[in-house]
Formats: structure tokens, C-alpha cells, sequence
């Protein structure tokens, strides 16, 4: 269905760039960025090209922007755990359960994210920010390391690594009849701190 | 750089799809399944289209087979816990470390695995075959749990999808100045049993 009323559309950009951000995301996640074209796009909404260029300048802005919907969460969780002046262990643990919350409500944006590849220099900037996140976690783990809370005898990049293994793993298999977000952040936490065997 | 010498590869069908796997899956896992065409695999291999389909009969044959590398091996170490007649607390164990080698092995065909998305029948074929992986490890984890081995509050579901998430992760990271497959390994199955905390 074409929408002919541009008028009403473009007094509500905040709504309609939501829309549009949306339809594009999924059509990233489902045909690959590479794969799928602004025509793509403006044809999923039921738009021309034209009134989609009304609401974005490029495909590159999307990814952009959904890219901030997903790190600029995980950026907020770790500064937030950095704020609350605890230990480095239980903020490490509190950094754990926040990400696996941001990835429930957030599957989508995150899903894109964790799959740029860097062919374009907006996708090289999703993955420069990707990677400042990545040693945020290796230096919280550093950090309880040093004060005795986690062991000594492990990594912290491969640490940081492997506990993110855990939390992204839910954009494959995460979905609302699988568990409470809630839940499912303390299974994660309490796994990556005293793991799987019964004590 | 344009192949003419078809007699000479016709007379090499192993060697040529091996080196037209690996070709395909590079562009795969680059620019996505979807958006790569056979005409941009032979080009990448500086052959001609009909060259390439005296090798292979289809870009569903190649992704297919890609699967299998990947799959293949993971389902022997499957295979190989089971045979060994271990605890299944020990099995549990082997195969989080087996499979970690296999991803060191078959990067690239792993990754590739686990982007399929299941848009044509060759990608469902993949993803049923995946899930059924995806099942005995989630039996081994519940065997684990009756013997007493593995703690018993964690669904056993949840637990294997998470046991993966940290093996899987591995494609996004894994290099070999990152550390030998073996001690990557080892850390793997340690944290997936005992978790960070120090004891």
C-alpha cells in the first residue's frame, strides 16, 4: 500500500523514523546489509523511494542509528555499573544481568549489530564503538581480578569474550516464552560466576 | 585471472570444490549468502561460470556442503562422548571441549552455519540438522543433571544454549596469536563448569 499523505507523515518524523527504522533493520537481519537497497526498504513500508528519503539521508544513517539503539544501552549499563561504586566483581556480575536485559528488549538492533561485517565506514564505526565496549568488559574483569574476586589464572580479553559469548548468544535462540528477561539475566550471571557443576 | 585449462580441473574434482568451497564460503560469510551469486564465485576464482558448474551443480550444493564440514564434525564429537561410556557429567565436558576444537579448525564453516537463516530449503535442511545438535547436547546436559554432576536449577535447554553461546562465540574472535585451540579449550570447559569466581 502506497502512502500518499507526505504531508502528515513528515510532521511526524520521530514516528515515522521509528517505522522506517524498524522495517529496515529487519530486512538487514533477514537478506543481509549488503543485500537489501533503500528501494527494499521504501517497498516494505508500502512508499516510494522518494518518501523514504524524506525520513533518512541513506542506508548508512539506518545502520548507524540502529546501531546506537543497541550499544548506546550497553554503553548506559556499563556506566551505570561504573557509577555505583561496588566492587569490580559485582559490577562486572551487575554489567552480566543488564546486557542480557538490553538484548531481550533490544534483540533486533543488537542482532545487526553483532553481524557488521566493516565492507563500509559506517560499518567500520559500528565495530571501532563495538570494540571500545569489548574493553570496557575486559578491564572490569581485569579489575576483579586484581581485587580477588575473580580468578587469576583466566585471560580477561578471553574472559570478556566468552561471558558475551553467553549473553549474544540470545539473539538466536532468545524469545519471551523461553523466560523472563529478568530470569534468564540471573541464569546468565550466576553461570558465568559458579558455572554448571553442582556444589 | 581466467582459468583455461578445464581439462586439467575436470581431472581434479576433489582438489577444485575444495577450493571452490572455500571460495564460496569466504563470500558467503562476507558479503552473505543471499547476496552472493555463483557469477560472483566463479569471478572470485577467476574462472568462468560454466567452469564453476563443472565442479559444483548449484549454490545450494555448496552451501550444503559447507554445512557438513561444519556439522559433520561436530556431530562425530557427539558421537565420540557417547561411544566412550564416560559419566555424562565427563561426556558434557569432552564435547564443550571437542567442539571448541572444531570451531578452531573450521572457522569458516562454522560461521557460516550459524548465520543460515532458513529463507530456501538448502538453509532449512541446515537449521533442522543444527537443532538436532542442538538436542543431544541438551539430553547430555539433563543426563548430567540426573547423575548429580550438574546443577539441577538451571533448565537444561537454557544451559546447552548457553554452553554453545561461549563456544560459538568464537568465530567472532578466535585468531591463533589468540591462544593454542587446545588451551582455549580447556578454558572454555573450566568456565563452563566452575564459572570466573574465585574458590
Amino acid at each position: 500500500m502506497k502512502n500518499t499523505d507526505s504531508t502528515r507523515r513528515r510532521g511526524r518524523p520521530g514516528h515515522d523514523q521509528d517505522a522506517v527504522l524498524t522495517a529496515a533493520v529487519r530486512l538487514f537481519n533477514t537478506h543481509g546489509y549488503d543485500a537489501t537497497s533503500m528501494f527494499d526498504i521504501a517497498e516494505s513500508l508500502g512508499i516510494t523511494k522518494s518518501t523514504l528519503y524524506h525520513h533518512v539521508s541513506s542506508k548508512e544513517q539506518l545502520l548507524t542509528m540502529a546501531v546506537d539503539r543497541a550499544l548506546g544501552a550497553l554503553e548506559a549499563a556499563a556506566d551505570e555499573a561504573t557509577r555505583s561504586g561496588n566492587a569490580a566483581t559485582v559490577r562486572l556480575k551487575q554489567l552480566i544481568r543488564d546486557s542480557v536485559l538490553v538484548l531481550a528488549d533490544r534483540l533486533e538492533f543488537v542482532t545487526l549489530l553483532l553481524r557488521v561485517h566493516g565492507n563500509t565506514v559506517a560499518e567500520q564505526q559500528a565495530l571501532t564503538r563495538r570494540r571500545a565496549f569489548d574493553r570496557t568488559v575486559t578491564d572490569l574483569v581485569k579489575q576483579a581480578q586484581m581485587e580477588g574476586g575473580v580468578r587469576a589464572d583466566v585471560d580477561p580479553a578471553t574472559a570478556a569474550r566468552l561471558l558475551f559469548g553467553m549473553v549474544n548468544s540470545l539473539i538466536g535462540w532468545y524469545r519471551p516464552d523461553r523466560g523472563a528477561p529478568q530470569s534468564i539475566a540471573d541464569t546468565v550471571a550466576d553461570l558465568a560466576f559458579d558455572g554448571l557443576r553442582t556444589r
